[in-house]
């Protein structure tokens, strides 16, 4: 096992109704900006149910935060807080509108410029933030409870990430009952994010960290089992409830502590995203099921740990065995109708190399948990994906 | 999955040579009070150790907190402490150490009879604490990474526990290296512990909590796998970091969340130690399995699953398997080297009636999951254990 620190002091108030909580959680002095995304929210009652939770606290709104949350959008935010001396803010939303309420928290004290000092810099430059929660409505990224924020300068068609320990959330709270309403393609692109997020921390080379694989095989289990259900029964409180618990548990430092990370197929996939506009979770279905193909070797040990144990597969020659578990992978994507081919989103092999281009211009041609997916192992990877 | 919430900010700081870090991690100009139990601590040289990274900090020390921490005892650390003026607690130790720590932070602030304020009027009465850090040496309790804290009056014979948000270690060193030279009856004892506080909070009834189940199930196959192989290779680093980490997750509201928890073990077993001295580790390898026989009926669907999950055991009916299961889990402990019947420790069924006596005199009628483990089912289960 690696050494590790873990560190999570985020509250997770988990159930049927418990928006209600926010009342106890929130100071009572708070002057608080409830920050969403679309009209979703508030068509279906969320946001009525967190003002009812605020009471009589002074409360403004902020809505229409990009599924990439966006700088512009997100400085109007910093500038109404500004304005009107607000200290506390609620993101009401999934990962994109937490991602976002995380920069605002950071950027309400940052006296330079925001995108400089917080996303080009980096965390170091973060001196305080505001304190902040969450009302978790569609599970996936694991911001709930996790310090990672991704934000898009759309003027310079940047995309960039930040993290630090003073943007982790008070609280979230995770209301299963709020997810009844995402339409299946969110549902199973959240199921997709999930499984990549597990196996970004699993699928590297032993460490002989017994717990951290055992936990990640757990999570990778509960998805394949709830996934294609959940999809046919989004109703379901006990499918919905694991889901959610399933997704926060992915990405906030518990698998990943003390163990190598890969994190090659999302570096791959955000350029897929940013030149052909495909979801987050359609670019990692494409390509996750490529990058373990072509990584098969340095993950042998690791891969038919996972074939075992993940999908019971015991039948056949150790190459055999890792075949079948990366087209088990491919399958249960497809299952939940996410399909993993460039191709099925009439790609075709002429636009590989404006992707490389990309990922070499982003200096990213040291990916995976050895540093040695160059550009040319991407460019395979791709090429395998068509 | 029932509603819950979890809430752990500990920081967990593992690995080999990280009781350096605690430089960064204690304020610069806090005036320590080290605290620690018998001499192992000192002459292995983790205090020496602990000094050395404290640097030029006022420090003082505190030794001698025994087993079973005692209020006497504890309350001459609160004495120096408020006479000195010290204000960051260090413990070095087992869950003992950091039990009477946790209850020293608590007493440090409290006006009137700390016994009465603290552990007979509950935690609804601490209102601040002192804040402290942990270095465990002795991996059992999950103590440095949650709020429970025991404590004995040997004058009066009263052994009472606390709990509370405010004393949650800032942080704990976990460094496997500080466990190579604990005694095999202490590392056996640690396994068993771990082991039970796992069970308790997963052979109850099934409430769908799927990823709770897969990790309470990761960790006991992880316990199966490595206990043995511990006793037999007490300084191999990846079995003792494996260990110290398991221990810690066994009990630090994780896998508690959400779900039915039992501890009527940990109940019955109480009652043994106070009256025969057996070890606490003792006691569970006793009870436990007699508590399962017991309630075989009403931890039917759960036996099964740890039966096939965790033993794989798949062959026989259903009864048969619930019974192979139980058997597995008496013959683990026993390959520990922790004896699992009454007898062992020359305790005859004329005991028996004595230690009933005294959950009544506790209040203890209305144990486990249901609370239908009363004082009669509690007679039975210690008349099977003989």
């Amino acid at each position: 096992m690696n050494n590790f620190q873990f560190f999570n002091p985020t509250r997770i108030v988990f159930g049927e109704g418990q928006i209600k909580q926010i009342d106890s959680l929130v100071p009572e002095s708070a002057r608080v900006l409830v920050l969403y995304g679309g009209e979703s929210a508030r068509k279906h009652g969320t946001i009525d149910e967190v003002l009812s939770a605020l009471g009589s606290r002074h409360v403004e709104q902020f809505g229409g935060i990009e599924a990439n949350p966006g700088y512009s959008t997100l400085m109007r935010a910093v500038e109404q807080i500004r304005s009107n001396k607000l200290d506390y803010l609620l993101a009401v939303g999934g990962g994109s509108v937490i991602d976002g309420t995380k920069f605002v928290a950071a950027a309400v004290n940052c006296d330079g410029n925001a995108w400089q000092e917080i996303l080009v810099n980096g965390a170091k430059n973060i001196k305080s933030a505001l304190p902040f929660a969450s009302v978790l409505t569609l599970p996936a990224t694991g911001s709930e409870m996790n310090t990672n924020s991704v934000i898009t300068r759309y003027e310079t068609k940047e995309k960039l990430a930040f993290s630090s320990d003073l943007v982790f959330p008070q609280f979230s709270v995770l209301d299963p009952t709020k997810t009844y309403t995402l339409p299946p393609r969110q549902l199973a692109n959240g199921v997709v994010d999930a499984f990549t997020h597990v196996m970004e921390q699993y699928i590297t080379y032993p460490v002989n960290a017994k717990v951290q694989d055992r936990f990640a095989e757990g999570l990778l289990q509960t998805l394949i089992e709830i996934g294609p259900e959940l999809l046919a029964k989004p109703s379901d409180y006990s499918l919905q409830a694991n889901f959610m618990w399933t997704a926060t548990l992915a990405l906030n430092g518990l698998i990943g502590a003390g163990v190598p990370q890969d994190w090659a197929t999302h570096m791959i996939g955000h350029e897929i995203t940013a030149l052909h506009g495909l979801d987050h979770a359609q670019t990692l279905a494409i390509v996750l099921p490529g990058i373990l193909q072509e990584q098969r070797d340095s993950k042998h040990k690791k891969l038919l740990q996972y074939a075992e144990r993940v999908w019971q597969i015991t039948e056949g020659d150790e190459a055999s065995r890792i075949d079948q578990a990366i087209e088990q992978t491919r399958l249960f994507f497809e299952q939940m109708g996410v399909k993993t081919r460039l191709s099925d989103y009439r790609i075709t092999a002429d636009a590989i190399p404006a992707m490389i281009q990309q990922l070499g211009d982003h200096g990213l041609n040291q990916l995976g948990e050895h540093g040695d997916v160059d550009l040319e192992k991407s460019r395979r990877v791709l090429e395998a994906c068509v």
